[in-house]
């Protein structure tokens, strides 16, 4: 017996190119036991921008004694502004965000002159008080006036949703409910939203469904899909939404990251994994791979333990293989 | 700009099952440094089988000086007819496989009562020489034989193909010589046909080049896949497979095992892996993930070594969160 396919891999058109916003300098490092410098931080941002990455999260205005690992945000947007000014490669193409949880983030951010930020809320009302202290709406509240207040000063604002597909706390969200939180967080005037897989629990039915209870009313090239590899289903979930008609995806160097607020959430999708699959499939991304994993095989060696990308930890293992291989 | 879709993933009718061929108890076995005794296999095996599997791969009739891995298979296989007699669970729908790379092996396996036995070879000229000592040609004449007289026997044959999409000596594979190869394998009689990405190149693309290459050369419902995830794409190409009409997939339980003679080449595709996504997608196996991992774990315990899979680390890690998730 058969069937057709189901919502999450009925193809659309194909792209030439997408989007990839590489947030392991942010995400990715936030979640790593060890803080590493505001210059590391602003060296790591450097060498993704100069193999190829044109959307790169380098910090968070959150508060250094909770999060040690983004204290001197502000040094970091220095620097990069620094070797933007002298014309580092790939500096003057790309888009470095910052992530601001509620005002006061937002205040540091403009005084440290950032153009680009990022809020952030969750789908799931307990994840959300676990996670910030604070329920759905409340959040809301908080970063209404944060979305306002940027795009009057002219800043490019993302806002990131998280457990869209499932909850470490309240188990699979409906799709019905994810749909409508994004929509909510879209209405308040964001450039562009990212829907996280926070826990890594979706698989290409779930991408579909999701997508589609949003329907028309987020346009799909303003949609990012941030998806976790923790049991295995990053690529699949990706190549759900390219099928779907998302052109834009979030992933991290070498796989750096997790959550820590979410048990078992290792395991950000590595970006060379994206980029030899995209590549693989015709699909171009602008990156270099080789360089970004001299990138972070430089961050290896700082963090003090081995990195788990797929195609980062095969290209170390085996370089001329990997050579062959390179697209 | 856009296109339409590559043939890797453009849509046919969709499964309401699938069939996986557990290869954990010999190619996964086989791999790791850790010889176990034949009772521990033939433990693993009736395990694998009481979690649903209806395929496994329990053994191989090589030299035991130079695969200890393998040594008593024909004890592995009294073991089995000894559980199935008794009917032990799941036993009596199960076949089990063993491996015979030539006369020889195949002379043990009909003393052992074996019913159900593997050939195989690789498309690479230069994989097979460093493999199994020679070279395309050759390996097909000392097979031909053998699966002639397995016919005769009446054993169901496969036909393991190796190196089907890239090589670690040649690089990567053209789809029209893999075709011409596995188009010879099938050719000598074999029941199914196993194609390998014994590396882990392959992405949706090269699966799609393969089978579109084979044709209606041999029939989809006898062409099995055997992805390995060393590059994270296992699960993305088993999306392009399915897409594509393959019905059948290797995988190795908790991601045991790897190929010793090709290096770099970790990670067959876990089998919790396969499961989470094909049930994800409304695909059933009759596998239970709960006590694959229970199976897995027991092995663990004896290698000594923590087991990849991705699935299978997340439960272990998070039970009370991978329950909430099982489908």
């Amino acid at each position: 017996m058969s069937t057709q396919p189901p919502p999450g891999i009925a193809p659309g058109p194909w792209p030439h190119r997408v989007r990839l916003v590489e947030v392991g300098p942010r995400d990715g490092l936030q979640n790593e036991a060890t803080p590493l410098s505001p210059a590391t931080r602003a060296r790591f941002a450097l060498a993704l921008a100069a193999a190829g990455l044109t959307d790169i999260e380098v910090g968070a205005f959150v508060r250094p004694d909770r999060v040690p690992q983004m204290a001197g945000t502000e040094e970091v947007l220095e620097l990069l502004a620094q070797a933007t000014e002298a014309k580092a490669p790939g500096t003057r193409e790309a888009r470095f965000i910052v992530l601001v949880p509620n005002a006061k983030g937002l205040e540091r951010a403009l005084a440290a002159m950032a153009k680009n930020v990022a809020v952030f809320t969750a789908v799931s009302e307990t994840f959300n008080q676990k996670n910030i202290g604070m329920g759905v709406d409340e959040s809301f509240a908080v970063i209404e006036p944060v979305v306002k207040q940027a795009r009057a000063e002219g800043l490019w604002v993302r806002g990131y949703l998280s457990t869209v597909f499932g909850c470490p706390y309240e188990g699979p969200i409906d799709a019905v409910r994810a749909a409508a939180v994004a929509t909510r967080l879209w209405g308040l005037g964001i450039d562009e939203i990212s829907l996280g897989d926070t826990i890594g629990v979706a698989t290409p039915a779930g991408v579909g469904g999701v997508l589609g209870q949003i329907g028309a009313r987020i346009p799909r090239e303003q949609i990012a899909l941030h998806m976790h590899d923790t049991r295995g289903t990053a690529l699949v979930n990706v190549m759900a939404g390219l099928l779907l008609g998302i052109r834009a995806f979030d992933s991290s160097a070498a796989g750096l990251g997790g959550c820590p607020f979410a048990p078992g959430a290792t395991g950000n999708a590595a970006t060379e994994d994206l980029v030899f699959f995209l590549h693989g499939l015709g699909i171009q991304t602008g990156v270099d791979v080789r360089k970004l994993v001299e990138a972070g095989a430089a961050i290896e060696e700082q963090l003090g333990r081995p990195l788990p990308g797929h195609v980062y930890q095969a290209w170390r293992r085996s370089p001329a293989i990997s050579e062959m291989f390179r697209r």
